[in-house]
């Protein structure tokens, strides 16, 4: 369309699932008539019969114009030394941050009624440089890289991010008793930038704590920052405490005010085409998308028309113990618009 | 004293809270007749002032001779350099495997009710290698290594352990999708073990997705074997679900059968010589000490005591909601033994 008042925001609907996940966002856009224009490129396991490639350029090309998407569940192509396809984005578009918000559901149980949690996490180096070798034979060794710039970079984002969303206050997470020189540089680089946030608490918390103190009360957080592996595995916890990462959603920020949101969950190849998927992950991250373009009224809008649905609790799907299909939990939604 | 059918154990009672809560474990062994005379010595953070020393060759010694000991909390000594006492006695003694059993106190309640986990943590190397250095100004490095001799010596240790107590799986956790080569290698051990215990299930899982699980439901575990790093880490977790380190028993194992169980939790230095801790974690660390040593009556006898103390609710300490003292308390397990 030659709609010059439509943003463009590039789609990958990725595998599995993901194709109906996708479709659920699209209605539920349109019925929220938000000014969005998708371009659709499909990045996944099967290989592009005309290229022969699993991604294209044009795919990144379409994220990079746009500087805005979403992207579904991408399983690994099969075979022999692929690497992740998430992996292999987060490099090319050199997708810095990745923000998880993570909140209790109303309506939906779980044993925690009382999260609201951000965990933000450097997404580039640390544990993922991907440097290792064997030393000598039965010995070998795995590199952990922390550079000033790239703590320095999400440090920022973290504090820039719990301003703009008046919370008031960041922990950065570490093992800095341990990994004095990595772990220490990152926490340097935190402490520098909390200085220019004088209004948001800053405290430091080692991971081994952090993760005993969020399973017993995990109100005591607010926003995290923290190296690439560590936030791997937090905010894959902090998706536990509310019921999974079926729920949760997910955006990566990039150099050049790129974002980048997605479902972090599996491309459930057991029911996938049969109706049966779960779309809460990728439509509240699409309500991250629309936040990040500053489209708050819509955002709203389509997050409550999600957060009532569930808590009406007539229409679920399988995966949250009722028996709605995709389409049905979908037209809910659009009635509670 | 000289009868020689009393074993000599090792107690080391630490800093703070530790000369009272070791008090405690000294009063329920004599009140149950075990059979074991204590070879007490220093180690923490105070200066022996003979030997200038934080950690005498004889406290080194009594351990390796009696072959079994137990410790309580230790602090770092103050000042620049030093490294964490338990570190250095890991290191010292050979302690390659940590064992933490985690079971649901009944009687004491959480947002969990049905743990029951053993945690087996590889203890001498992987991220906790020390090896750490500054490649160019604003870039640092850390080491994780992984031997093939350290991972079969703890996947051994955890399939001899799920075998001798009765237990049918054992799950590796790891992060070899992202650490081919390290992780990569550990998990190729623990097959390589697995393979001669047919008896059991053997799986593996990924580590923020352990996680997430153990937060949902944690009966989908049983035993637990892992590399350091992820060790520290899902341990503590897994205390945070039963309540916290201050009810949870730690053992380390060490080459040539060296077993040195201890309390997890800090030295509490606020609370020290006011009567007022918790000897729970101490006295069931004490308890697995006496699994060790085959003193399986007497080690039911007073993990009763103290899990019918606590079920009670009668006395409890402070960190558990009452008002008793660490006496009164430990008074209430002796007239449960
Ligand atoms: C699939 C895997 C490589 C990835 C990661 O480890 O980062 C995933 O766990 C995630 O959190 O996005
Ligand atoms: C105190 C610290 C060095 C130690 C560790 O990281 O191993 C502690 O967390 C533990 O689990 O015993």
């Amino acid at each position: 369309s030659a709609d010059s008042n439509l943003i463009r925001a590039t789609l990958f609907p990725g595998d599995g699932i993901g194709p109906e996940i996708a479709d659920s966002v699209k209605q539920v856009f349109r019925a929220a008539e938000v000014p969005i224009e998708w371009e659709e490129h499909y990045v996944g396991q099967e290989v592009d019969p005309r290229t022969q490639s699993f991604l294209t350029w044009e795919s990144l090309e379409s994220v990079r114009k746009n500087k805005v998407g979403l992207k579904g569940p991408m399983a690994t192509p099969i075979g022999k030394g692929h690497r992740s396809l998430n992996l292999t984005l987060r490099k090319e578009l050199n997708l810095y941050a990745n923000v998880r918000p993570c909140y209790s559901l109303p309506g939906y149980k779980t044993r925690y009624d009382d999260v609201d949690l951000i965990t933000i996490r450097e997404n580039t180096e640390g544990e993922y440089s991907g440097l290792e070798h064997q030393v000598v034979r039965g010995v070998v060794e795995s590199l952990k890289i922390i550079t000033r710039q790239a703590s320095l970079r999400v440090a920022e984002y973290a504090f820039h991010y719990a301003k703009a969303h008046g919370r008031d206050r960041v922990s950065a997470i570490h093992k800095a008793n341990i990994m004095q020189k990595t772990d220490g540089l990152f926490l340097k680089c935190c402490r520098e930038v909390a200085e220019k946030y004088p209004d948001i608490k800053y405290e430091e918390v080692v991971i081994d704590n952090c993760c005993m103190m969020l399973v017993k009360n995990p109100a005591l957080f607010d926003v995290l920052v923290m190296p690439n592996l560590y936030g791997d595995i937090i905010s894959d916890l902090c998706a536990g405490l509310i019921g999974g990462l079926g729920l949760t959603p997910s955006c990566n920020i990039g150099e050049g005010g790129i974002a980048l949101a997605e479902a972090v969950h599996g491309s459930a190849p057991d029911i996938a085409g049969k109706n049966l998927a779960n779309p809460t992950a990728l439509l509240l991250s699409s309500v991250t998308m629309l936040r990040h373009l500053e489209l708050h009224d819509k955002a709203d809008r389509i997050q409550d028309a999600i957060l009532n649905t569930i808590s009406e609790g007539k229409y679920r799907t399988a995966d949250l113990g009722g028996s709605s299909s995709t389409t049905d939990f979908t037209k809910a939604i659009i009635n509670h618009l």
